[in-house]
């Protein structure tokens, strides 16, 4: 999956703890190959012919420089680095982890499409809205299982294909992995278990955890976990390693690779049917999961005290001209042709919405429990400008969709910054009382963020790092109808821009012979 | 079908002879919709939500202002007026048709993919070279049928769809119709046959032919025709138009649309079985049929007698670095970033080859008949430069591709001009002999013509028309691969260009604010 106007590419860094730092040169070419990496064959977009694309092994405190080559045919691409470019934290550099292991493995794990993003794209934005539907197959480090029946006898599917044999996991017996986890999916809630053995949530997001063991994880799309996992089962067998989705009624089949316990052949399947995982609809499970993940006690960032404002946003699904939209305060998000940092910093202030974005909506009146009688939302562009170096709080308030007694998750993700988790509840925010039981002990930060059915979450940021950054639903069909907001913070300070990045809208017209 | 730099309009211009002109304002959405016209469902590039897109009916003389709007999601559009830009002729204006009749239809006869251009496009540039085979479907007017059990259990197909119920001729018993036929296959040569009709073929590529009776009608990938048909048959009942694929081995069904005589059912099928066409591998039946085709005897444009130049293109299949590739003269065309137009002008000399495309190859050595011994080639973009206003002969000579006993049929295509037909000769052509064949007396002049299997076909054409002009086969995986020259002439001549257009490669460099 991938949306119109910028390519995200998720990076599995593997961040590890060294006194050396090194320059690393990598070479990227992003193109379209044949993949078939659940045994149906479809053109995919690549990097170096991968996907997902290549791993990157780095020391914190390296230099990368990544040559990146468009090789796709029409499309332009951006390179997000995802969680990455927040500012460092003060213990960043040269701390001992929290825990210990003796290797580390990677597990990315995605929702894959036989069809094309522009075929969702036309189901979501006509009158006629036509939902591609739920996820082919569930992948793990690219790998999943197509039941080719359901494919036309033309279609290149084939289950004897190497390019789809499952994922393996390999162990030694007794010795402590840690399992570095990356939820890539464009859609779906994927809750992770492997057969027979517990795991210890260690770090988020790139933040270390207060250790709390779980017999499985719920991973939201954006989200990046680690966890320790000893291999401490009998060593006479393999494992399932098993993801199902939660929070949508699951009509994809349970994706699965195996935890492959040395010496076993990695392809021998283990003895049991894979673990079915929770109930998909057990918003209490998930919701208290959530909020077992505080921060480690030796790692606390201790957030401020009190917010200088506090943004409230209902999150609703709507509908403008008779198209289904999703929108924050009522209005639906859409982006400017022209790039917001370019037309700031070059006074083209009417390429967007010169009005500010909506504070907040009627959460005294408003309710969450029903499909909106009025669902009539308009389009809109304006932003929030924070006073540089301020502390923001953003309450997202969950609301029923169009169709009765049904309330979606959405993860939340905040580009250029960390923000602490105050708090999760279920029904409806009062600012009264909720806000008294915020967390402002031991918050974890995380920069995705889980919204429940019904729920509300809390976060808080401070205004720090200068530009414009986008907060958006990580699902991908909810960003496109219009589920995010933008953030303007010291922009003045943002040094001039380079003439080779006006390509975009009215731009263009900047840019220099 | 659509390349990925270009995408190919073509038009069914129905042009009528009258002594007013108009002004007609037209709008195109040009977009991506689902579309069934062979009972899959398909997201195809449309024109109004129309694939083949909206006829305009016109009258030589009147001004047409289109305003196209590209709704498509990252991929330009360009509008190719094939075959109408051509200079004006002497007799265009005000002259009588030298046919009757009393009504009109149009045929758009096509070859259509369910899997998308990209798959056939990486399928050709590999390494491992991936031809995305046969056509699924022949559609007429846009409609066909494919085989649903062939598709997956999943895929959209639905032969009770309306959308691809059979295109209806609807023709009133005794009358005469004038059929304007337009080959728009990205692929295939196609024959066409009405069961029980002979047809007449009146005008080729906008030019007046000397009237010839035809059994069906062989057309080639760009080409249009004008047939006129007789309803003089039973009216009892309705007949078969049918649409074969030829100079290739056919793996596509038959198309088939109904030629509806009123007042029958359109949807009543004929009782026989749709005649099966002449043989697939016929060379002399279609090369014989081209010779047919002369000017008519009123409208002759006499061309020069002598060429001031004269151009032999050696058409090959072709290898560069184990890339499968076709030649001219050894050399694999491929397109500059930057328009040649703008790199002449504005002195970017840099952005293509500086020299001269090969005139000629070793005619008189040459072995035709078997795949090359050597196939290496060479990547090339230098074009030919010619004297404005001089004539110029091109002599197309077809090889044995790589695979031994085979050859394939190419429609080439001339921007810009109208070109004579001068001669067609199957085998090699010899210069001192061929030439004294030459047809000077009543040539036709058409934009788009065949080379068959092991032939040659000779073409004149004046260079009187400001500009730079592609000259290529009209096979569009075969303009892909590189079998495709440019020519220029008069370039002086073209006045100061559009800052506007400046978009592309080094040109964007040179737009002013």
């Amino acid at each position: 999956m991938s949306s119109p106007y910028a390519l995200l590419f998720f990076l599995s860094l593997l961040l590890a703890f060294s006194v050396e730092s090194k320059l690393q040169h990598i070479k990227w070419e992003i193109r379209y190959s044949n993949r078939s990496p659940d045994c149906f064959t479809k053109l995919s977009i690549t990097i170096n012919g991968l996907t997902p694309g290549p791993t990157i092994t780095a020391t914190e405190g390296d230099t990368l420089v990544i040559f990146a080559t468009n090789g796709l045919f029409t499309e332009n691409t951006s390179i997000h680095w995802h969680g990455i470019l927040s500012l460092a934290s003060g213990w960043d550099e040269g701390t001992r982890e929290p825990f210990e292991y003796d290797e580390e493995r990677s597990l990315v794990l995605n929702d894959w499409w036989h069809r094309r993003t522009y075929e969702q794209e036309i189901g979501l934005s006509s009158l006629n809205f036509n939902w591609i539907g739920e996820p082919d197959s569930l992948l793990i480090n690219g790998r999943g299982r197509y039941n080719c029946s359901l494919a036309g006898p033309l279609d290149a599917c084939n289950v004897t294909n190497p390019e789809c044999s499952p994922a393996a996991l390999a162990v030694m017996p007794g010795k402590t992995y840690r399992l570095r986890i990356a939820n890539v999916a464009s859609l779906s809630a994927l809750n992770l278990e492997i057969e027979g053995h517990n795991m210890t949530i260690v770090e988020a997001d790139g933040h270390y955890v207060k250790p709390v063991v779980v017999k499985n994880l719920n991973t939201y799309s954006g989200e990046t976990y680690s966890v320790i996992l000893k291999a401490e089962q009998s060593p006479s067998r393999n494992y399932w390693v098993v993801l199902n989705v939660v929070g949508r009624k699951p009509r994809t089949p349970t994706g699965t690779a195996i935890l492959n316990y040395y010496p076993n052949n990695p392809l021998q399947q283990p003895p049991n049917d894979p673990p079915s995982g929770p109930l998909w609809d057990d918003t209490m499970y998930r919701l208290n999961q959530s909020k077992l993940i505080v921060s480690h006690p030796e790692y606390i960032q201790t957030p401020p005290r009190v917010p200088h404002r506090t943004i409230l946003l209902l999150n609703s699904q709507s509908r403008i001209d008779g198209y289904l939209k999703w929108s924050l305060n009522n209005v639906s998000y859409f982006f400017p042709t022209t790039p917001y940092l370019i037309a700031m910093k070059k006074r083209l202030l009417h390429v967007f919405d010169p009005g500010h974005a909506p504070e907040s909506y009627d959460y005294k009146s408003h309710d969450i429990w029903s499909a909106p009688k009025n669902p009539n939302a308009t389009l809109g562009n304006g932003i929030y400008r924070l006073e540089f170096g301020s502390t923001v709080d953003v309450v997202l308030q969950n609301t029923n969709t169009l169709t009765p007694n049904n309330s979606e998750t959405h993860p939340w993700h905040l580009h250029g910054h960390d923000f602490w988790v105050l708090g999760y509840g279920l029904g409806k925010f009062d600012p009264e009382v909720d806000t008294r039981e915020y967390n402002l002990v031991d918050p974890i930060m995380k920069n995705t963020v889980a919204l429940h059915p019904y729920g509300w979450t809390a976060i808080r940021f401070q205004a720090n790092n200068p530009g414009v950054w986008a907060f958006h639903c990580h699902i991908e069909a909810h960003t496109f109808m219009g589920m995010g907001v933008v953030f303007e913070e010291g922009v003045e300070k943002v040094g001039k821009l380079p003439s080779s990045i006006m390509d975009c809208g009215e731009s263009k017209l900047l840019r220099k012979p």
